[in-house]
């Protein structure tokens, strides 16, 4: 280690005035570029890059430019420093240099091998943004805008599946890569890769859960534009949200329980806790965006305000995430179920001026912390300081990650298709197979703890497979389409109807078509529609009705005038469940002023958006609202 | 200075899993409870406690249980270390402290005065953050908010006053407060209480400067709730709208232009210097914001995707600000120019869905801001770690803010009447003097620097004056009202009519009316009207019948199709004037698809919010528009 003193002025003259402009500067300008971009590709109806394909482009080339062309000005690059005095970093460090004195802040504990001359590029390092901004600020918005945007009809329908795909699929792809990549860590071992640091098997499985979230914001928009089939829609759809939800709950549990004594054998009594404290922290992370969602019900008159509700409902839903962050749950699973029970219950209590605010609001909030991950995943290519690519992990993590995907996919829908009546085509399992992209989670997941040798080739190769997956399976997703003969161009609404006609023809008994969605379900439907949403909503059937004789007097304090109207038919949960449905859907439309482009403008922009489900009315209803009708160049592909 | 050895363990286990999520959440309930206060208050018609100061109160006592529950728990607290290595603090230092390497990041030099022993708390380390982001991220969108609801029509019947005040009146406001100051700040000296550091006459002249920026936040939201007199209000609003703009480049032209040498003569030529740093320092940061504002003219045909729309105009705002920030100009004086450029030619050429849209989020962004600002500054009382509260010096900054206001006020009152045919009411007069609140730019201009003793005690000045002003002051805006007996409940509309007759049956020469608005004025809505509205929107006259013949293809190419339906009537520029606003306002009030309450909820939530203008078209549009129609208690002061 040198000792060199040098004479450095860290504050320069314009310090005061600039401090942070021009990195946000450099944000902004990539997103603006980003930004048009899509507008060119949009306008000359090109599919084969994504805006976030493009938003990591922009980002790979300024990470570029800003590494090789801002030099590090900073002589003391990598230079240690021995303090005798101390022996353990305080937060806080106060440093008499030269009779002044200096306040410095812990950052961070660094391994030896990672000091090195770019460490002082001062440029760099106010690129690389802390991995907390991420967490707490980015993805939270993504993640609820999910939630929120997520149709129940559709989803319900699949529910079975979609609950298979994302709980029992993630654990088989996350133990799958584990393994694999263990294989191959072995290997390293063999030809000497691998001396000087340890890779344990539970590192493995680390591994394995992050690479295991799935964001198919790609194909899905791509879907979307398309109007790809909309089952096909629902199941990817449906996975990925939930999917994420699984793998960060799976990394957390797998990096808390960890066997420290003997890592490399298997301890099961650690892995049971593992489990345990998978499922503990699940359903609390659940019960706590639940309960955060239901705050603002109908008796809180805030609808005289929407500004208030507006905000209201904007900080209970971030809260949500961040007391599940705080009390040691997981916040994405939090404001994910928070964004679900918010569409389900709160919404209906909205002001239909705040409705549609938080609408807009939570698409914009969710397009633009998209964009912002993707451009500086692109940057973290150049900018992160410490990258460790290895050409055998990363072959090794590719393999992992597609034979990872087709042990979850086609086994699964092997078995689903067992107890489906709408089989799970051949061609579909392909598309749900290719579709297997990585983005944001994967990437927070990995960037969340860099500080060990293991993980910043964990790091180096996630992020490697994010850029692979996004461009080259994201960019194919039209050509695949078209090979797989996957039907596009499809109305939903005459879909579905299609679907229940050709059923009822062929089978008469009106069980068959009850059991198709999930009867787990239907019975939590049945007690939602009669207790659940009375009580929270001014929809639904008055509580007077429902609840039995004794409970009259509380019942008729709880339930809204307006709820009277709106008689319980006996028992016929389809029937709720349509009918329900089709009130919000309707009620969404009504208050949706744009012309019909517009609509559809940000549909394609928003990638998950679900508004076109605002169509999916019965016949009747088809009239008033055709802001979808006029649907460019149906079945172009098929 | 001490060497002890503790050995103290940075990371608690859980630090990996909530960095900064307890921070955050700790602001999130903060606004929450101030929501649910200003919703309490509002449904009870309390006005003595404007949502910013309940935000402040809850801020204040949070400081408090931070301060005095949370304890220290860092053994370092006040520790200063000698490294003889070292002859200057770099930017990133590298510590080996018992075979470890970690990383501290360079934060501040601090004077020995300023090591304490709640140094290391990191609780209240973490909830004072950076001052950069107030500049880059809270304050931007408060000041384009400021800019893109400034109606154009009053603002520019009163722009010669508003002019006076802002600049002769912020000017006269820091000289007069800098004077004052120096004398008791000689004063101090005189009794001893100064020994240990220096005060400058410049350090005086930037405390003036920084305190000359007022924010009348608060009162501005209850003439608004209240109706009061629409010149009074105009007047009140385009001052502290500009005035923020002149106190900061004169703020920053203050600290970079002081005569170094002596700081205490009078230094000609830094002076003349320092105006003309402030008219170039003004001058460029207008013409960067404006022209970051005409980025999206009508020739981007961006209208078919609102989010793409809503996406650019967002970011072209705020990478004007930050340009400017870069480019060692003043962002806040950029951003609020190119809000208002954006609200005169970009609001024209954005789709219907996209204007609605953005007025929401620059609404609610505002909202947020400016409750985050108002809860920091609560914070700030008892979290910040160097505060010198000073009893004379507070005390002569009372009494300098407020002959300072004064001699502002009256006398430019008095020069201004001599030339306005609408006098200035002397009860107008006691009502502006009155409104002289300090808020969110005062605070962050004097957060900014706070290195040195000087600044810390003017930081710690600057707090209490916002605290006393925006409480007292503010909560006495509807007491003095009524004492002062200034008309509330006035329709802004029948208003104007009424003056106009009024007007008109006293003097049948129409040039008076003219005259009025500002000639200079005049001469530029005229020059807009004809060539730069119809270049840059699709309104106005066509460019073929305004510009000259033998530019008639150039012409040709740069008009809309749709603008010849609209031929310019022969130089009436009050009618354009008018006919403009009515244009606009319409098509605004169009595409408002909310009931009545709603409408006016959302206006008293946001304070500077102008919607009501929507309202302010000729006799024949009302019935269409009438969601202000039921506005409560007219006249209910008076």
């Amino acid at each position: 280690m040198e000792k060199l003193k040098k004479y450095v002025s860290v504050k320069d003259e314009d310090h005061f005035y600039h401090q942070g402009a021009v990195e946000l500067l450099i944000f902004n300008f990539l997103l603006i570029l980003t930004i048009l971009t899509i507008w060119l590709f949009k306008n000359h109806r090109f599919r084969f890059l994504h805006e976030t394909g493009g938003a990591m482009l922009y980002g790979l080339v300024m990470g570029l430019v800003i590494r090789y062309v801002t030099k590090s000005a900073d002589v003391e690059s990598g230079t240690v420093y021995e303090c005798e005095e101390l022996k353990s970093g305080p937060s806080t460090l106060l440093i008499n240099i030269t009779n002044q004195v200096y306040e410095y802040q812990y950052k961070r504990e660094i391994n030896h091998h990672n000091v090195n001359g770019h460490q002082g590029n001062a440029m760099l390092q106010k690129m690389t943004f802390d991995p907390s901004i991420f967490f707490n600020i980015l993805l939270p918005p993504i993640i609820f805008h999910a939630g929120y945007s997520l149709k129940k009809r559709h989803f319900f329908r699949n529910l079975g599946s979609i609950l298979t795909y994302a709980f029992l699929g993630t654990a088989i792809s996350c133990i799958v890569t584990g393994l694999i990549m263990y294989g191959f860590v072995k290997a390293m071992v063999h030809i000497g890769q691998l001396n000087q640091w340890e890779f344990h098997f539970t590192d493995c499985l680390f591994f394995g859960s992050l690479m295991s979230a799935t964001d198919p914001v790609t194909v899905l928009a791509i879907f979307h534009e398309l109007n790809v089939d909309t089952d096909l829609y629902t199941l990817l759809f449906g996975e990925s949200v939930l999917n994420d939800a699984v793998a960060i709950v799976l990394t957390h549990s797998i990096s808390i329980y960890s066997p420290k004594e003997n890592p490399n054998t298997f301890d099961a009594a650690a892995f049971f806790q593992s489990v345990g404290n998978f499922l503990g922290i699940f359903a609390g992370s659940f019960a706590m965006g639940s309960s955060y969602a239901v705050h603002l019900t109908k008796f809180t008159k805030l609808c005289e305000f929407p500004m208030l509700e507006t905000g209201l409902f904007f900080l209970l839903s971030w809260s949500a995430f961040l007391s599940a962050e705080a009390a040691g749950l997981t916040g994405i699973v939090a404001v994910l179920f928070c964004g679900v029970t918010q569409a389900h219950y709160t919404y209906n209590n909205l002001s239909p001026d705040s409705k549609m605010r938080t609408k807009q609001l939570f698409e914009f909030m969710n397009f633009l912390a998209e964009n912002v991950i993707f451009c500086y995943m692109g940057l973290a290519l150049f900018t992160f300081q410490n990258h460790i690519f290895n050409p055998l992990f990363i072959f090794g993590a590719l393999v992992a990650v597609f034979v990872a995907r087709a042990s979850n996919i086609y086994p699964l829908s092997f078995f689903l298709n067992l107890g489906r009546k709408q089989k799970i085509h051949r061609n579909f399992q392909h598309m749900m197979m290719f579709s297997g992209l990585r983005g944001a989670v994967a990437f927070a997941l990995a960037i969340r703890d860099t500080g060990t040798q293991p993980r910043q080739v964990m790091f180096s190769t996630a992020l490697l497979l994010v850029f692979f997956t996004v461009w080259v399976l994201g960019g194919g997703t039209t050509p695949m389409l078209a090979w797989l003969q996957i039907r596009v161009g499809v109305d939903p609404d005459e879909d579905l109807t299609a679907k229940a006609a050709s059923q009822s023809a062929s089978n008469l008994d009106k069980n068959t078509t009850k059991a198709e969605s999930a009867w787990l379900f239907r019975i939590w439907y049945g007690f939602d529609h009669k207790y659940l949403k009375p009580l929270l909503t001014h929809t639904g059937p008055p509580l007077t009705s429902t609840l039995p004789e004794w409970c009259s007097p509380v019942a008729r304090l709880l339930t809204s005038p307006s709820a009277y109207g709106d008689q319980l038919k006996d028992g016929d949960t389809v029937y709720i469940i349509n009918n329900d449905e089709l009130t919000e859907n309707c009620e969404l439309s009504a208050h949706v002023p744009v012309p019909a482009q517009d609509s559809t403008g940000s549909i394609q922009a928003t990638g998950k958006e679900d508004i076109q489900e605002g169509d999916l009315g019965l016949g009747s209803y088809k009239l008033q609202l055709q802001h979808i009708a006029s649907q460019p160049q149906k079945n172009s592909l098929a």
